[in-house]
């Protein structure tokens, strides 16, 4: 057994310095008067943090808004425009990327299509490296570039880079963050810390953090691109799993009578309500192209389109029930494909869950992604912000320059 | 927004009392020597809590085994003969109740059978009276007691001691915990704090603090009287969900072409393989009283039963199945009557967890209840010491000496 360290002045100072930085960062411009209530530190020691950050160049003082009287007061602001992370999300049809700044500004934001299926990763690495360059076109000089955050569809062993499996890339244990340091350091001469993230996770916590979900205590972040992936939030924090494998809720069993999944399992979620179920349900071909088509004949007849995903939307709601009665969480987001359908079934989906939770009190908020770029992307830049948010002075000096 | 209060000495006294008896209570007898490492403090703060511990009766200092040379060293204990807290279980078919010792110790064990369905709450409470009357009996004079833990199969206020639904019992809205303080204050003069607890939760407490899933950073716990409950416990904390509604596991929808539930939805896992679905497919009469013949004709002819439960297995292991893609705990115990059937039906459900599983790093280890008394029990004793292990020297004031 260990004995804990007792805890040095330095350390005590890393810790404030991290909560001041966090403030700023996840709530926008505040006054020395707000830091110092919201950390319950005296105004002195607020002053001295606020100096430390300020110069090593995260943070500014401008002019606020408020002051009644005479000259403007203060406020404390995190230097967006000069501080940023790269985010990408690895999707079915593209590769999205952007540059977003410190306290959240999207600063650019791009994207490439890519064909379907399998991703061969010199692909994958290539379109990552012309997507930076064209990033860094926008960025302006002398920008601080503190991480790369990658959104990714399938398992991944976050700490390590590492990604276990994502079958809609066909990629399986591929050191992915290794691979995209070392390109990006080759090409750019330097790179900062890659972190991968499931992109289900990331867009639960950029739900939580960002978006809709700022005031629930438990989040579920559906994301849909092809099938179905999970991400639980509890309390601000990922539920990983006793292996790591929590929120895999593509391959919940919702109709045991179901089609055989690819996991070897049959009636899974995603083999019901995944993108293919949907197309077919509704009469068209399978495969990505068809998509766009069926959103289209459903805003031409709503109520006919609403009749042919009857079934898709009873198996959504018994999903959703079975989230209900374990996880039990305030809020769920249906995010892609099941966003795009869900003024077809929501009528059905609330119907089933009415039949299992009579009391409304007891039922999570059912939402829409609610950030203006996609979820996973936004989480993406917020882990990749992680570092330097947890030990700002130590992390800035890791951080580069863009000449 | 308030500001955080600054920490004064005595809540760091009482933070390192309750760390220290915390300790006693959980891993037995510790030297002082031990209780430096585990806590980080220095021997001479040690010596003080003791010291401070001891003198409110709560632990004491005995001779140990070790010490090779000369006298032997002392080790500190907790006072399980004498201090106490009484555990009560409401089961379907008896009551079942116990005065447990700090440190876990059973200090005496009793169970007062009662008949099937709804349970006239005055009945309850005069069971409980008489139940506690002998529990008195079998214990010391000037023993203190410490609180009452009750474990109610249904949905609990734990904080205000409020039932809002336990449908075995055929109780709505009933603040039990109130009901029984004053029962107990009328008949005995005097009564320390009352607390209630959902069965479920109580038995994934005790299976975490002193069952086999000590080494579980989550753990699930299925109780199954008539129907499934269920409790959550993510790194020693019982998960509430949103709505204080999760692990309602017995309102999984596992087969959505089911059997209607109470519950309103039908093919729930309780309705699939709840005691009378069991009893159903192995061609007995429903009721609590077919149970044990079923368990008789299984005994007699193993193969013949794990035939009949078939049907019966594979509902278990879809469940089980949407438990490890959701939660994904590392420690699932079956208790109740999935206990007694799990011989029969244990193959079937592993293929159907494989399944969906193939890796069996990722399986949950699947469990049955590890203790000597019924989980849900040892967890109402360990949330009734709840208060006394927050805040020792306060909470001692307030509990009571028997003459």
């Amino acid at each position: 057994m260990l004995r804990p360290k007792p805890i040095t002045p330095d350390e005590v100072k890393r810790h404030n310095l991290a909560r001041v930085l966090r403030h700023l960062h996840e709530d926008g411009e505040l006054s020395r008067s707000d830091l110092v209530v919201l950390t319950g530190l005296n105004r002195s020691t607020i002053g001295a943090l606020v100096s430390d950050l300020a110069e090593s160049g995260l943070v500014e003082e401008v002019p606020g808004m408020g002051g009644s009287r005479g000259r403007p007061s203060l406020v404390v602001r995190s230097k967006s425009e000069s501080v940023f992370v790269l985010a990408f999300d690895l999707r079915v049809d593209r590769i999205v990327a952007a540059a977003i700044g410190l306290g959240g500004e999207v600063l650019a934001h791009i994207q490439r299509p890519r064909s379907n299926g399998p991703y061969p990763v010199e692909k994958a690495i290539a379109t990552i490296l012309d997507e930076t360059n064209e990033l860094f076109e926008a960025l302006p000089t002398g920008a601080l570039w503190a991480g790369v955050g990658i959104a990714v569809p399938g398992v991944v062993e976050t700490e390590l880079g590492f990604v276990r499996k994502a079958p809609n890339l066909g990629w399986i244990d591929l050191p992915f963050g290794e691979l995209i340091h070392g390109a990006i350091k080759e090409h750019f001469g330097v790179c900062p810390r890659v972190v991968l993230g499931n992109d289900a996770n990331l867009g639960a916590i950029a739900e939580y953090v960002r978006g809709g979900a700022t005031a629930a205590s438990s989040v579920v972040y559906l994301s849909c691109d092809v099938g179905v992936g999970g991400g639980v939030v509890l309390g601000g924090q990922v539920l990983a799993g006793g292996s790591g494998y929590a929120g895999e809720l593509g391959h919940l069993v919702v109709n045991p009578h179901g089609q055989p999944c690819a996991c070897g399992s049959k009636g899974c979620w995603e083999t019901e309500v995944g993108r293919d179920a949907i197309l077919g349900a509704a009469g068209f071909n399978l495969g990505q192209d068809s998509f766009p088509e069926l959103l289209d004949a459903a805003k031409s007849d709503p109520e006919g389109m609403a009749a042919k995903l009857t079934e898709v939307g009873e198996w959504v709601g018994v999903g959703l029930v079975n989230l209900m009665n374990s996880i039990d969480p305030n809020y769920i987001v249906l995010g892609g494909h099941l966003a795009e359908i869900y003024p077809y079934i929501n009528e059905v989906v609330e119907r089933r869950i009415s039949q299992s939770r009579p009391n409304i009190k007891t039922r999570a908020n059912i939402s829409l992604p609610s950030l203006p770029l996609d979820s996973p992307l936004v989480g993406a830049a917020e882990m990749a912000f992680g570092p330097l948010l947890l030990d700002p002075l130590q992390h800035v000096e890791q951080i580069y320059s863009l000449v």
